[in-house]
């Protein structure tokens, strides 16, 4: 996260704008302290901002479903964050587990569902000590909820200029809530008679991510299809440490949050070798979403560029040894 | 089929054995002519046969959903084949799609959930046709069901000698099933002292598959995650089209089903250009699961033996413009 404001700081200085950041630090921590993820009135504090830059969450001594449910869920859906957009994209000089694939072969855009389907606190454990003892989670896919993320993928894919949307689907085994899914991405598509429509299962799909990440453009998926093909596709293009995910609403009224897609990686906590591309790549995405591309533009410009450049100090995940301020030092530096 | 069929008859005359095949055409133009994908007694008849040797079932003309739950899904359940052993394993002469692996590197078994979890037909539309409608499905995961998949996974560990056991999990945003799922992994695990634990949440284990596909064993995963991860795993061996699927039912109260991982390929339908060596394959773990061994080993043999053999002939999934009928052959003669 330092890294990542100190490339804000350094960018709205050569683009000549402001930037107020305000600092909460809500995390496990706080939770081991005093039982909550955030204040009770977390929510209004975080909406007086125009966007969030989240740090990852998440530490083993928490159960992860209490500290997700308590922070970074709720900020997705009390803010109404309903798209969670991720590139899926092959960053010059990171090595690539696929075989002969170079920059430019890997490079679409995943939109994920980011507000309801299978995430859902519908359910419970049933028959508890008993033999027949179990568990029910229900997905709740609404028309509402599904028709606007179908809609924006359609809207981003034109956007792009690459109209073509692939729909990630189990309509074979899901049998009420993928048919559903399935009848909404026709029915939606018929408003973009432009955009070449693709649906393929979940099972098949990542396989193909893998076999020929060629093919796609834009990926739309519910919020655990999305979920997983976005971890996936940053797996492709070599660390999921350096991919950016933007949870964003559209309409602008509320914050959108912006954060690395990768986890909190307690493992090395502290240790300060964290790659800090993914935290640095979703502040670019933030400066695109409030309005001044140019200054994104040059993060990214940065990022690549530092990343081309094999004299740069690498990260342990990329097969360095550097620190993650040296890496954070060295894109800030060629902005 | 055919081509499976052939080799089963070769190795039963090479190890001096007879089988019995009683043919079924029960496929999606039955139930284009009679509305049904099988007999109202189809189960019944089965049930009379030691296992069941299954063809990719599925086209375009037929809903998914109809055609699966018309066949594939009830005769799982149906005959309890409550486990889907998935071998996911680098074969030669397949190109990998993964930059420098070679066979050897990527050998490993997927043990999937297979006859409850997310794949129920608990749920439905509601407010149809109103702007509240929407779609649910619950998840179902019983004790029972989820504690003797696990319970297989372990004792599979232990006997091929390669003692770790990875979950496929995703406790932070399924609050409810697998929070459960994990606490019943970490129960049935204390049975099994000497088998190493794993668990990962499916999003980051589907990018390790492609990351570090060297580090598992076995993975154990629901019946919605065993099928992404055992499509991806073949994915990433470089051809769906030779991996085959086990559904057992272990007590051998009732037959069990083998089958290729592929689906049917609608688009090369009557062709004869399909890969036959996920239903071959198939065949072998059949004859392993009927007790000949010594005839499994030898189907096995034959389709590594042909495939290492740069002459043999391929079919176009494999960069090939072989026919089915000749890869088949080509199999069965070397036995
Ligand atoms: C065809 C479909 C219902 C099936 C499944 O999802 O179980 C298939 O993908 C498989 O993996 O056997
Ligand atoms: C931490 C977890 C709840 C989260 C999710 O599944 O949404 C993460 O995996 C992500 O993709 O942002």
């Amino acid at each position: 996260m330092p890294q990542a404001l100190s490339v804000l700081e350094r960018v709205a200085e050569v683009c000549d704008f402001g930037i107020k950041f305000r600092h909460y630090d809500w995390n496990c921590e706080t939770w081991l302290r005093t039982g909550q993820m955030m204040p009770k009135d977390g929510i209004d504090q975080l909406s007086q901002s125009d966007s969030i830059l989240l740090g990852a969450v998440g530490f083993p001594s928490v159960p992860d479903h209490i500290s997700l449910w308590g922070l970074l869920i709720p900020i997705r859906r009390e803010f109404h964050q309903y798209v969670n957009l991720r590139p899926v994209r092959l960053l010059p000089g990171i090595p690539c587990p696929l075989a002969n694939k170079k920059p430019g072969d890997i490079d679409f855009w995943i939109v994920r569902e980011n507000c309801e389907g299978e995430y859902s606190q519908i359910g419970g454990v049933f028959g508890e000590g008993t033999p027949s003892e179990g568990a029910m989670q229900t997905a709740v896919f609404t028309r509402y909820g599904t028709d606007r993320i179908l809609r924006y993928a359609f809207e981003y894919a034109r956007k792009l200029g690459r109209p073509h949307v692939t729909s990630a689907t189990k309509s074979n085994g899901l049998f009420h809530s993928m048919p559903y899914w399935d009848s909404r991405f026709e029915a939606i598509g018929k408003d973009y008679p432009d955009v070449r429509m693709d649906q393929y299962h979940i099972d098949i799909l990542a396989a193909r991510f893998v076999m020929s990440p060629e093919r796609f453009d834009v990926v739309v998926g519910s919020n655990l299809f999305g979920d997983i093909l976005s971890d996936l596709g940053p797996g492709i293009t070599g660390t999921i440490a350096v991919a950016p995910s933007a949870n964003i609403n559209p309409e602008r009224a509320y914050p959108s949050m912006f954060e690395p897609v990768h986890g909190s990686a307690p493992d090395i906590a502290g240790r300060f070798i964290a790659n800090p591309v993914g935290q640095i790549w979703a502040a670019a995405m933030m400066l695109e979403h409030l309005g001044e591309p140019e200054a994104a533009g040059l993060v990214m410009q940065a990022i690549e560029k530092t990343l081309e450049n094999p004299e740069t100090p690498r990260t342990p995940d990329m097969g360095g040894t550097a620190g993650t301020r040296e890496l954070g030092a060295a894109i800030m530096q060629s902005i």
